[in-house]
């Protein structure tokens, strides 16, 4: 009986699979980048656009305005964040789906082989930007409701909802709002799920149980009021940008290894349990620098060390410089000031606060050994603690069970290198277990270039939502 | 009968200093940036409107099209040539003017006060890019021709002109096109004169007898195909960002100290008579500080050091790097491939060739060094020798009595740090004296936000210039 009514929903994805991709084309053509301050309003359509799909399936919505920040130089209001409930029935458990429908920046001279605000179907993948991160998942959420509703099954958990518009910056705004809602809308939740990360390879399904927290730094030295032409100057002055990158300079050495002593000191050791997890894991080095386009690894030979680096160890990467000459050509300035941008991965039990003092001392004692009279101002950006979930949890078999049915394999039990600095906010909200159940590729590309998600995974990761619904219900009882 | 006569043209120019202005007005508005695809078509018309402009005061003129070039990726064809006559009497001698009517580029977002392709006058200066780099002084030529025209004066010289529009990226093409002139257009130049470049101080008029070169390279490091997400991939893929940075970083020590070895094997030892120079010259190191808005000097209480370091020394000055992120805000990317772009200023006796092969060797060796997985590609991007000339030279004799007359003050002779490549290439092409003779000050912020001319020294500048052609005649007889 179960079975037919799964393959009931199933049957209706599969019937309904051009119109699915049709609506994911519509959500990738509003240009939802929430860094940029010219598309504001997109992100403010693209939550309209969104709670018009949810109404239309019945959800009561509720759309919650936003405090203004500061965007490039501008005040503007935060996107708005998108509350949405389907089902009061006290006999039924609650879940909770978050997802977010900003995007990340993208413009064609990045070098997209695609319009990146278009969808385009190519070779069996669906590419644009926020194709998989996270439009495509949260449609995938929305007609598994519907495939329930058109089938006419009765959806076995009450669903709530939480859609942002400012996950690529920070989430801005979430955190205090949900902590605003712990007693009123987040009381009666019994799980979590989150659909924002990627399959650790190319054709196995996972489930993640862990997450890598954020620390983000801005470094900026300034020596003097304008630019200046490095003819009739250099030499006789002290130029910022050398002094900046003698700075980036002090934070990692050849192999990724951070330079910045204590930075380890809260890192958890790896107990023989967690030790055997990562011996378990079936995962090919060469295909994985093939598949992204990797020249070099930092642990060349090593699955265990390279998954380990990935996921529960701290990372630092240079993101980039702003202020200096950063145009294709050539410029002969000496830049009045210049800003390095970098971040930190962090792991149980590193605390951003915790790290962001322990950095920002660092800088502050290398600079003074610089010896520059140049000014120098380290901030930190936006943060987010890391995260671990019990994943022997029902809310985890549910979705194992789910995988199997869909898939015909058991899921990988990963854990994940990015950020979704909001986890460990629904877990202490809620006090519920939460689970990242992801829908998409490791190659999807998202941050990236030629973002996309396979139809395979769009359509069949749909098919898994609805089995997870169908079996939550019976693993919560 | 002489001053006179003198007077005459200074008349003209003073009562029409208006007019002279509004001329600069129009030029400031056509936007001719030389590096940017969108702005090549104001460079054409920018020739276009200058060689109107001297066909109105009965100069001969030619266009010269240029071969085609890449722009951006974009393949086009160069801004073209100049070139310009006015007067064959073979009882006269004959001086060449150069000037460039192309700018750097420039956004109202880099920082300007001003609307940079707007003329505005504020505090009796003229803001505006272009205006002291180097469309005033090009207009002060042609206002000295229109000064001598229009009150009945004879020029004592025949004049020709060559008026280019790449100057700021490289002046690709002109020096092909000098050397190909060397027995017609160039076979019966006497002097050559150019006006692009700077008093040393904002009080006091300057010869100018000696240019550094310049060297610009481009450190390109890849470390794969496309983009990543830092919380993905960071920790596991070795970046190509910090290997970039700890490469830049072996360039230049904190004192600005080039770390290359053999780069300085060429340099000319300081004679005594040289030295002399730097001492007998005013120039006050606070007021410099103050009015570059610099925070710290390389050589932070010496005069005759810092004037050393901008004129007679070799200077590393690192511009910025392509590729990263640079925008404002944060982005959690790790860049698939950045360009890091340095340059060096020449002196005498280095040679762009010889120093090129130098910094490749001492990058790839280091680079060795680095053990780094990922791709370098070392290049040399435009290139220019430096220059002295001999300032007892008629051509200097008859420009400082000139200033006297003018500013009523001795010049002082000074070298520059910055480089026009071309100007050793007209001496070379010429075989004759060549005189840099400067309009603007030191704070005009050439190449900076904010650029501009005070209109006394647009205004003097041209009063200089009717008085230099005035004693050039009599010199050079």
């Amino acid at each position: 009986m179960a079975e037919q009514t799964r393959a009931k929903l199933c049957k209706y994805i599969e019937d309904n699979q051009s119109k699915f991709v049709d609506t994911l084309r519509e959500a990738v053509e509003i240009p939802s980048v929430s860094c940029w301050a010219d598309t504001r309003k997109d992100c403010v359509r693209m939550v309209d656009w969104t709670e018009g799909k949810l109404k239309a399936l019945g959800f009561e919505t509720e759309i919650r305005q936003q405090a203004n920040h500061e965007v490039e130089g501008k005040t503007m209001q935060l996107p708005p964040i998108l509350l949405a409930t389907l089902g009061k029935d006290p006999s039924k458990k609650t879940l909770l789906i978050y997802g977010h429908l900003d995007v990340q920046p993208a413009k064609t001279s990045d070098g997209w082989d695609y319009e990146p605000f278009k969808l385009t179907e190519d070779k069996g993948n669906l590419y644009g930007r926020g194709s998989t991160d996270d439009k495509g998942p949260v449609l995938g959420w929305v007609h598994a409701v519907e495939a329930f509703q058109k089938s006419g099954v009765d959806i076995p958990v009450n669903i709530k909802a939480v859609f942002e518009c400012m996950e690529e910056c920070g989430s801005e705004g979430l955190e205090e709002l949900l902590i605003s809602l712990k007693d009123t809308f987040l009381s009666d939740i019994d799980a979590v799920t989150i659909s924002d990360n990627y399959w650790l390879g190319t054709q196995t399904p996972c489930l993640t149980y862990g997450l890598r927290g954020l620390s983000y730094f801005m470094v900026e030295v300034e020596c003097g009021t304008k630019d200046l032409h490095s003819g009739v100057f250099g030499g006789a002055v002290h130029e910022a940008l050398p002094d900046l990158i003698w700075l980036l300079n002090q934070l990692v050495d050849v192999k990724g290894t951070i330079l910045i002593p204590g930075i380890l000191d809260d890192v958890l050791k790896l107990t023989d349990a967690e030790s055997k997890l990562y011996d378990e894991i079936d995962f090919d080095l060469g295909e994985f620098k093939k598949d992204c386009g990797i020249r070099g690894l930092t642990s060349p030979t090593c699955k265990k060390t390279t998954l380990m680096s990935r996921w529960r160890n701290p990372a630092l990467s240079v993101h980039g410089i702003e202020g200096a000459f950063s145009d294709p050509g050539a410029k002969t300035v000496i830049p009045r000031k210049v800003i390095g941008k970098f971040s930190i991965r962090l792991v149980p039990n590193q605390h951003p606060d915790k790290i962001g003092k322990i950095v920002k001392e660092y800088l502050e004692k290398k600079w003074a050994e610089r010896g520059s009279p140049n000014k120098l101002i380290v901030s930190m950006g936006h943060g987010g603690k890391p995260w671990v979930a019990d994943h022997a949890h029902p809310n985890y078999v549910a979705a194992a069970t789910a995988t199997e049915q869909v898939y015909g394999v058991k899921p990988i039990l990963t854990r994940e290198g990015g950020s979704i600095p909001i986890t460990i906010t629904f877990q202490e909200v809620t006090g519920k277990n939460v689970m990242l159940l992801p829908m998409g590729q490791s190659d999807d590309g998202a941050h990236s270039q030629n973002e996309k998600i396979s139809k395979r995974n769009y359509i069949e990761g749909t098919k898994l939502f609805v089995s997870y619904l169908l079996e939550l219900g019976a693993q919560l009882k």
